[in-house]
């Protein structure tokens, strides 16, 4: 029997672009390095309050690069991902309330879903400039990640219980102890040690910690299956 | 005769931590990717007026996160990066503008002593969390890479001249026409397309869009050396 798995957390948010770099990427090696991924849905709206940080497209030079930013890496990690046109309006005042519960209350659930119904929700957001804030985008995204219908609207129903509410209430609270100011974060225990990693370009960085091999954002398994 | 090399700008400042690692890093890899590294030494706080953003640190978890970051990066990048105990008087108080003046005229006078000096200053600000700003301590920096003294003391005397001040500036102006909102930034010149990426995490990018082999923040050849 060989050395048990290194548990990573990543704390995400389907309105954050580089959660979804972090996450393809996260996902592509889980079954290459011997790491046990937990997935945790959290708001980037509450870290952003906790921390008193702001979202960096507020300042124009910043927007700019991101937009640039983001079409390199779309190419580069092979990744779908495209800015929305109106990039204010649904991300910054849309918002990913209701998203972000749905997924909290998959992971309850049917935790086994939280990574295609994640997929497909940025798939909407952030590659077809679809809405995910209306109750009928979020049952079409479960749907095309594989759901039935009748699963999707037994966990739709869940989104605004208590149970659920707190849950994402206390994951983004997790992500602040941590020392989140944004999101993605990869926590990583390692031989007794936390680590807490911020954004998608620290996972070269994080290979170093785990003792695995970096293969960059596109593994040769990966390739191959493409 | 194989394709002519492509030519990398590196706009940076001895003050920004993060500029040392992606200079360390263009500096190993000048010699086993077919590019031509030109190093433009600018005034970080001349970028953070013109763009207004504000130095990460100021927000108290990103301090927080900065210092671990730079921790774990200190091992992975083996450069002898550290904290200066005093942050805040060393980095937003003191400034640069010395050092910047010095390796500016330099860049003009002695272009081949650009690299070492530059080292040298990021050497005792983020390494020995020793002064920069003191004529002698810029002497100190200038001899320990190797130059005369008197080659020192004749570059020190031209940094108040108008014709240094100004190649600052523009350098400076050049590196926001280009996007900045703060340093490094690597410019990279690519088939009739310039590509301007920010901070130190974007070199497997970079290696990416020039057709060359990433091997990490120390390639192999550099291992050898060390």
């Amino acid at each position: 029997m060989g050395p048990l798995p290194r548990t990573l957390e990543l704390f995400y948010d389907v309105l954050s672009p580089y959660s979804w770099l972090g996450f393809e990427v996260l996902c592509r090696y889980q079954n290459i390095w011997n790491i046990k991924l937990q997935l945790r849905p959290s708001l980037i709206a509450g870290i952003m309050k906790d921390s008193g940080n702001k979202p960096p497209a507020l300042l124009p030079r910043k927007a700019q690069y991101l937009s640039q930013d983001i079409k390199l890496l779309r190419q580069h990690f092979q990744i779908p991902i495209q800015f929305p046109k109106d990039f204010f309006s649904v991300i910054l005042e849309k918002g990913s309330l209701s998203a972000m519960r749905f997924l909290t209350a998959l992971s309850l659930e049917h935790p086994e879903m939280l990574e295609k119904v994640s997929r497909e929700l940025w798939m909407r957001v952030w590659s077809r400039d679809e809405d995910i804030t209306e109750p009928q985008s979020i049952l079409a995204a479960a749907e095309k990640a594989g759901m039935t219908i009748e699963q999707a609207q037994g966990i739709l129903e869940k989104i605004s219980t208590p149970k659920v509410r707190n849950q994402l209430k206390e994951t983004t609270e997790a992500a602040c102890r941590y020392g989140a100011f944004g999101l993605p974060i990869t926590v990583a225990h390692v031989d007794g040690q936390t680590h807490m990693l911020f954004g998608s370009d620290r996972m070269e960085l994080l290979a170093y910690l785990l003792g695995e091999k970096w293969m960059g954002p596109v593994p040769p398994a990966m390739n191959a299956r493409l």
